[in-house]
């Protein structure tokens, strides 16, 4: 199903479009040089924003959870994808263990799950399911709306192995996003593959980290095209010791909201965008679409109500917020039936293998849509993402709007590699 | 589009089926183990034919020429593939040369060029057209159905390098067959990948030996399963130096069909098959279907008619048949409206990224389709290939055939890679 969309891509951004598709060979391969040199993540979820003069991600997640949002149509692409990344990790594998997020039962979540499942079940492992919950003490039935279960078992340790009762896996797959620290239990698993590693949980990982890495990114890949990092690079601050329910701290959010504004300022005026700027204050070390407002005049943060300051301080698995990123806003212009959507691209291994439009009726054009009342319209991107056209109107080719998703979305992914090398506890330095 | 398939499967095929949906993740995992020792042809096109108490390859093509019979939904897998494939060989490349089939106007092998053009593009590459032709010699534009146009170019050889006028590729991809023989032209290319190899090419490569070295895997396959290699694999003899123009060693390919109807009689018997046995005699060099004989009772070949006499003496470039495979003949009880069909299963690297029906109304189901008034019906493969379903009723899904199918073909690559390794000329010999 392609969703009727209505997006208004005006001037710089139907000149990326334009110049991205007359340098698809180029970029293609230099996407190849960099994986020759970077470890993809084992899989990836970008969510993007396409304000029309800019196209930006504002979140990269490296424990995806949305999976059941694909078509069925995607689906071969994951198993081909799936294929591919277990061959280079672990040829020889039997068993691939899940570890999926706990407490939940959450009809959607345990769809991901299941889908999961099947992917990697199709490409060629015998999978099972091991719960980080203390409260599953022997194998439990999960239902699905579909009428199928789930079986989640309790973990067994055994020195330096982690598996199940009669089930000794080759590799270890996270879907838990390890935001409420490092369990002991996936500790020091030297004997096993556990993916992703886990410096790639919120309890290691910053969003200021993974935007520094990648403008880093962004900047190489402007070079490569000759355009301004900006138009796909959204700018950030941040500060490392906030309290919102005591209000400590808040003034260098202010400030550092003030400053970014400005700066924002200044390239709408340099490019003629008539917009107002904003900012996005989101915990640095946040998920779920916790712990995230929208600035539009720093003056708002003097008078946080109670409210928004209890929003602010605790976010998934109870963990309190102390750093934050201020994020310069990308306003999303893409609508799905009227309501604001923004694009959310999915890749395993360093391929995209499909995406969906987050797409929420009561939030504004400004704000977080990843939030209750939410609802997901798959992309076809498994017809077009890989198909882009050379010669179509910039702007009005499907495939060669979502190809330019999937190479923001694989800038993102690659500013992910970089960030976890950079904090892999285990890396060699060579100095 | 899945076809309106008549399909009568019945015992055998359906405990066949079902063992090979059942033990998918071992299956996946001893082809990984393989393609760790072997290595994929680059691309490959396998026949294949059900007899509903047998499903067996029946001829393995390395320069397959069909890629336009995959329906537009498939690409996304052969791009994907493609790109996989690339990265392994030539990951720096820019430039690929793909070297087509020489005369030929044919507007559906032309089609067959574009799309792969397409797909190599889309991975990612330069794509440009050099003739082996030696009347091309200049740059010539071929026109297409859909009123496009294919720019086919002379080659540019250097010294150790082959490329076209302005342009030198890393990679060389032939998609002609080298039935004429290895033009000096694509000789000693020692700095660039030339590929498919050129001991790929029917002026090297014999069905015999690739039937030999399918045979080997299909044991292996059948113990794996603990099943008997004939209900995969068709039986075969040789022989080598016969002319049927001339009458000569006619002697020896009607004593060797008659010993191997014979063999195959005690089969049927052995699994209770109702069937009348034949043979299907091939040259053992040849290609396009041409070359290729029917033979249900070896009298036949007493009283030749000249017509057939012709038709099996000389083969596609005018090259001469002196060497003969006989081989087991498979019947096909697939049917695409009312007319005989035999499944093609399109492969590109080691991944399954489509196929089709090869359909023919004027052929019988012991004969070969291949043929002119052949036409091609897609397969839903792309949806279905990777999605086998554990518990469905074996013979009733066609997600769960198409795996089936794709399962048999890649063991047909895989025999393919064995075949290479054994004639590669380069090949270090460790004894």
């Amino acid at each position: 199903m392609v969703p009727h969309l209505i997006t208004s891509l005006t001037g710089p951004i139907n000149e990326l479009e334009a110049r991205i598709i007359d340098s698809m060979p180029a970029i293609e391969r230099w996407f190849r040089l960099e994986w020759m040199e970077h470890t993809p993540p084992f899989y990836t979820s970008v969510d993007l924003r396409n304000a029309g003069f800019k196209l930006a991600p504002v979140d990269t997640n490296l424990f995806p959870g949305g999976f059941n949002n694909l078509t069925p149509e995607m689906l071969p692409l994951a198993v081909q994808a799936a294929m591919a990344a277990v061959e280079k990790i672990c040829p020889e594998a039997k068993n691939l263990l899940l570890v999926p997020e706990k407490h939940t039962r959450n009809p959607f979540y345990l769809m991901n799950v299941q889908r999961l499942m099947q992917i990697f079940t199709q490409a060629g492992l015998n999978v099972r399911l091991g719960s980080l919950d203390a409260a599953i003490k022997e194998p439990t039935r999960l239902a699905l709306p579909d009428g199928s279960e789930l079986l989640v078992e309790p973990l067994v340790r055994n020195r330096g192995r982690l598996g199940l009762k009669d089930f000794d896996p080759c590799t270890i797959l996270l879907n838990n996003d390890l935001s409420a620290g490092i369990p002991g239990v996936l500790e020091d698993l030297h004997q096993q593959y556990l993916l992703p590693p886990l410096h790639a949980g919120w309890a290691v990982r910053r969003k200021s980290l993974h935007f520094q890495s990648y403008e880093e990114v962004a900047k190489k890949f402007a070079k490569l095209l000759g355009m301004d990092p900006w138009l796909i690079n959204p700018m950030y601050t941040q500060c490392g010791k906030v309290n919102f329910s005591e209000g400590a701290g808040i003034e260098c959010v202010k400030s550092n909201a003030e400053a970014l504004i400005a700066k924002i300022r200044r390239k709408y005026k340099e490019y003629g965008i008539n917009e107002k700027p904003f900012v996005i204050v989101k915990a640095d070390a946040g998920t779920y679409g916790m712990g995230i407002m929208t600035v539009r005049d720093p003056k708002e943060l003097d008078e946080l109500n109670r409210r928004t300051r209890n929003k602010m301080s605790v976010i998934k698995d109870g963990q309190e917020v102390t750093e934050v990123i201020i994020q310069e806003g990308v306003p999303t212009y893409e609508r799905v039936n009227d309501a604001v959507a923004e694009p959310v691209v999915y890749m395993i291994d360093r391929y995209v293998v499909g995406g969906f439009y987050r797409v929420h009726a009561d939030r504004g054009i400004d704000e977080n849509l990843n939030a209750p009342g939410s609802s997901f319209v798959p992309l076809a991107f498994a017809e077009s993402n890989l198909l882009p056209k050379a010669g179509s109107k910039p702007g009005a080719s499907a495939p060669n709007r979502f190809y330019m998703y999937g190479v923001i979305a694989r800038l993102a992914m690659l500013a992910a590699s970089y960030e976890l090398e950079a904090t892999d506890p285990e890396a060699e330095i060579y100095e």
